[in-house]
């Protein structure tokens, strides 16, 4: 038997590993592994094969096998071997040991954590330093980047790179003060493989940024504002309306379990929707993550131009996670759920309050007025909220999975944190804005990917475009004497395909199934995509780093499912780029490229969105929060609106 | 002088007229008018020149002339007649008394309430009832629509059609069951003209839809949800951070006048913010408004495709606005001004509760964790909201003018109610929805217009497009030997124009001010739009509807300013078309034709945003609330964040 939970009872099959359970794999690991010494880049949950868990949910006597997948690097070569166990009490041991070839796994906040130390003993990176007037080697920052690319190195040094800055204050703002130089470390060996200046042809070295813009409050000038913010406090006297059993919850009619992992963070998975009318609870996704993003960033100059950071597959949502904190980072009646990260030697760090539970009031759901006697109907909307905000390097991600009492998904990301800033010569940078004196942020993007396994009323789902389209009647013809008519143009998507985003049509998705006709409409039972906010990847193809992001390349591809995609930029993103990388590396273009049919079957989709950024002045020197979302949304899934059930207000 | 405030001080020159105001108004228009019998459709505040509260604000004593702006419509020949009276206590007096040929002036709450009682009682009307098995003609509900368009009247007669249903109980769901035909009335004298079934070539009549969808908590089955939503509160306990004086409003440095009438509803006029870096007020909008909307339904048969509702021209945003109330409407720590409306013998109604203000919590404001050490710098921010919700026959519209401490306004519409449902033959409906039994609701958009005056550091603004392109030297070129080059290309506004988002190029809009320089950046100050959610207008050019309509028919519109163009759709738009009417009721079009230059003078934008609606199942038979919204945010108006001073959450 797998490890119980606190409580004795055993674990659900979706839990994350316990730390018992990753120090049990670790073990088992160390012990095949033998004299060869190595680092583990992950231990995590190997979640049961989506039929087990289907079977599992139909007969709970059927519990999946406990497993642990782990990525682990060898010392002296880098080798990566990638390597699963069976943790059951009576048959713990491995089942699988594989050398992974060509590939970088991710860079974990260990491997991020030397390069500062071994710079600042460095001679020649001290002599670079000096030579811009920066003599205390202790004021001089440095942040870990993976790489991007860079022509120099392939895959058999695994490589990253450092982002200088000089920190006048304990507490102050390296942001404002960036250098004029980039370095390059091997992560294995941790030396310091190149430095890197900008633009120095003429040996002529970029000034430190004289002005220091902080951010911290104790460090800003006394503001003589008139204006003093009263508190607003939120609170739930009677209790929060979700129970959280272990890692399930569930709240008006909606539940799903909450799963955590060192890479995508939180997973959601099993959601399922109580149909009031039907009275029966209905399946609406099998699981949901944010699977993927990239912030390609727009200077093509080098070393700038190996800014292409994928934050959850280089640098993980799980790792990067931050430890929330109640009034601050979230307000009202909150739960919290910790998160369990695995380290180098194979156990385990747990971060304290990483996922927040909590509920807040959401305006309006519904109202209408009857005009003749002036009575109102009105009930009030509530949100449910599965949130956690990751730091990494210099930008802040706020992730929030948000349902609404009619039904609908919603995924939020509030951009905050620092622009990564860039020491500039000159005053007018083409690339980016300036934001100070010798401060320049470059033009960027950030890309989302949300991978969301549907399951609208069971697993055999397809997926349709709806176009909105004006008549083509003659104009005062009968047919459309006013030029009015317009209605949906709805295509059925065939094959594995990408797909994108049409403003002039209003487009929109479907996923449907085919088999479940609703009552009201005769329509099939459907969820739809609403997701506008999607800019187009400005990387231009056949260029490096759309062949690395492609997955950004579309606002929406649907595959067919299969046990191993979940990574829409390859499972190893570090370094990647180039064909003829190992094919256990996938990409979702390779998925797609089987064409496989995506109709009346177990489908999944990754979903597109965010912002492209050219930053202003008032992003620094902290940016106040941007959001964007992507919309999952019942359509044709009810028979009428679900809500009815929700209290009205009285009148 | 004016009439005083309550408080006895002088009103501010944009504070909505008083009922005194009204009265002595419309004592004037009778006094000149004579024996003439007439009704008013308006009387309200005729707003000050923009010269003359510009030279206000400069020397309060400079008070403008306090003026009444009336309509009024003569009973027997339905003529149209605008007139300006001075108020000034000394020099109270008629100023302007002209004629307008060929318009129709707004239908008034007044205009729509007769409808019913003169059908019940039309012999003709009661045997098209009694054909369909209805006899009780208590049950039988009519809604007053505008005519849109119907060619068998011009604009001689002032007409409305009555969408007709039927409401089996007091407070039963009259949209559950609409009938087979509209009709058609004189708005002047009351008399039937036509009335007009559906389809009814073979004589065979729609049935009564059979099954009451009802929404009242009261008439709905009990619902066996073992959930319950738990109390969400929210408090100030040391009271709001915004000051109210009469209608002027300031908030954490925001400030600005709340005005109201009939037409738009609320006003917000000289928005100014206090930048605590310049230490100084600095203007941002003369006004902003709700300036017309349109909701073209997409069917194209007769008598359908005469349903152009344009909810603010044709029936008013003032006139239709609810009464809030606490917990219902609004949660937290309320302000409420009323609204004061005209009424057609020259007085005034008072709506209790018309404006609601109050604050929100907004989450995070900006956050960073600095890794090295984990100290966390978290500010939350802070919404102010000024809204009203409207009800336009069976639709909600919420509006929400947001404010946040970064200094963005937000233009929010929530969309509810109820859907416009029409009397369905057959099952498979083109162009709508079937939502139960012999009841469709047909596709249509909801167009709106927010009129936005910038005054972005003063008066001489002008705009420029923002588009987002990559970069074009060839790949592989040390230029951009990764391709991943890409900036923005800004091209300004020369002449007025309609202009549209691009997505491809994630296109935004700057209002700047070419006269002032960022001092950081070193671009113009300015505010961008953000406005992504603005589908095209579906009706085809060379339409009526696309002529009546034509200002949804660019997402953007910038024109210079005029002291009368205030109204994108004409100041006259029942049963407006077809070219060759009143020069005095021009439509932004027409102001656009004039081709008035726009560089760095003082302009108008028109901003265009709003949804395709294909109703849903789930949209009945009460609709949750659908948001959509438009943004104006702090684009190089700032030398750095503007929100610095906002308190730090302790970590």
């Amino acid at each position: 038997m797998e490890a119980p939970s606190v409580s004795g009872a055993p674990r659900h099959p979706l839990d994350p590993l316990t730390t018992q359970e990753v120090e049990l794999a670790a073990r088992l690991i160390k012990d095949h592994a033998g004299t060869m010494k190595f680092k583990f880049n992950c231990i995590t949950l190997k979640e049961p094969l989506k039929s087990e868990y289907i079977e599992f949910c139909i007969d709970n006597t059927q519990r999946p096998p406990r497993q642990a997948y782990a990525i682990i690097v060898e010392n002296r070569t880098s080798s990566v071997f990638q390597c699963v166990a069976n943790l059951a009490h009576d048959m713990s041991r491995l089942v699988s040991w594989e050398h992974v070839p060509d590939v970088v796994p991710m860079l974990t906040p260990e491997d991020c954590s030397f390069i500062e130390n071994i710079a600042r003993a460095d001679e020649q990176f001290i002599k670079t330093c000096n030579d811009i007037g920066i003599t205390d080697l202790s004021t001089v920052c440095i942040d870990a980047w993976s790489i991007g690319h860079d022509h120099r190195w392939g895959r058999d040094r695994h490589v990253q790179q450092g982002l200088v800055y000089w920190k006048p204050s304990a507490s102050g703002n390296q942001y404002a003060h960036p250098l004029d130089f980039y370095i390059v470390v091997d992560t294995q060996t941790q030396e310091i493989l190149s430095i890197d200046t900008f633009d120095c042809e003429g040996g002529e070295r970029g000034k430190v940024p004289p002005i220091c813009h902080n951010y911290r409050r104790d460090l800003l000038p006394r503001v003589s504002s008139s204006e003093h913010l009263k508190p607003v406090e939120v609170s739930q006297p009677e209790g929060v309306s979700f129970r959280l059993i272990g890692n399930q919850l569930s709240w008006a009619g909606i539940s799903m379990h909450i799963g955590f992992n060192y890479r995508e963070g939180i997973v959601l998975s099993d959601i399922r929707i109580q149909d009031e009318m039907e009275q029966k609870e209905r399946t609406l996704f099998y699981r949901i993550s944010l699977a993927e993003m990239v912030v390609p960033y727009g200077h093509p100059g080098f070393p700038f131009n190996r800014r292409h950071a994928f934050d959850v597959g280089e640098y993980g949502f799980g790792f990067t996670t931050n430890s929330l904190k109640l009034g601050c980072d979230c307000k009202g009646s909150i739960r919290y759920l910790d998160g369990i990260v695995p380290t180098s030697e194979g156990s385990t760090s747990t971060i304290k309050n990483a996922i927040c539970i909590h509920e807040e009031d959401n305006g309006i759901l519904f109202k209408h007025v009857e005009p003749r006697d002036e009575s109102a109907v009105l009930a009030r909307d509530r949100k449910l909220i599965v949130s956690q905000i990751v730091t990494v390097g210099n930008y802040e991600y706020a992730l929030y999975h948000i349902f609404t009492l009619d039904g609908t998904y919603k995924f939020e990301v509030k951009l905050t944190g620092i622009l990564n800033t860039t020491n500039l010569k000159g005053t007018k940078p083409t690339y980016g804005t300036k934001v100070s004196d010798s401060v320049v942020a470059h033009n960027h993007q950030h890309i989302f990917s949300l991978r969301v396994d549907p399951a609208i009323d069971g697993s055999k789902n397809s997926v349709s475009q709806c176009d909105a389209v004006a008549g083509t009647a003659p104009l005062a013809n009968e047919a459309d004497a006013l030029g009015n008519a317009f209605h949906h143009r709805i295509t059925v998507l065939k094959e594995a395909q990408g797909v994108d985003y049409n403003h002039a049509t209003s487009r929109t998705w479907n996923i449907f199934n085919p088999s479940r006709i609703n009552p009201s409409s005769g329509m099939p039972t459907s969820y739809k995509i609403v997701n506008n906010q999607c800019p187009t990847l400005l990387a231009r193809p056949g260029g490096i780093l759309a062949e690395r992001a492609a997955f950004a390349s579309h606002n929406l591809w649907v595959i067919p499912y299969s046990d191993d995609d979940f990574f829409p930029a390859g499972r190893f993103v570090p370094q990647s780029g180039r064909k003829g990388t190992n094919p256990k590396n996938g990409m979702v273009t390779d998925w797609v490229g089987h064409k496989g049919c995506i109709e009346n079957t177990d489908i999944v989709c990754y979903i597109q969105f965010g912002v492209t950024h050219f930053p202003r002045p008032e992003d620094f020197p902290i940016m106040p929060a941007e959001d964007v979302s992507v919309m999952l949304r019942a359509n044709h899934f009810f028979a009428r609106n679900p809500a009815l059930w929700v209290p009205q207000s009285s009148t």
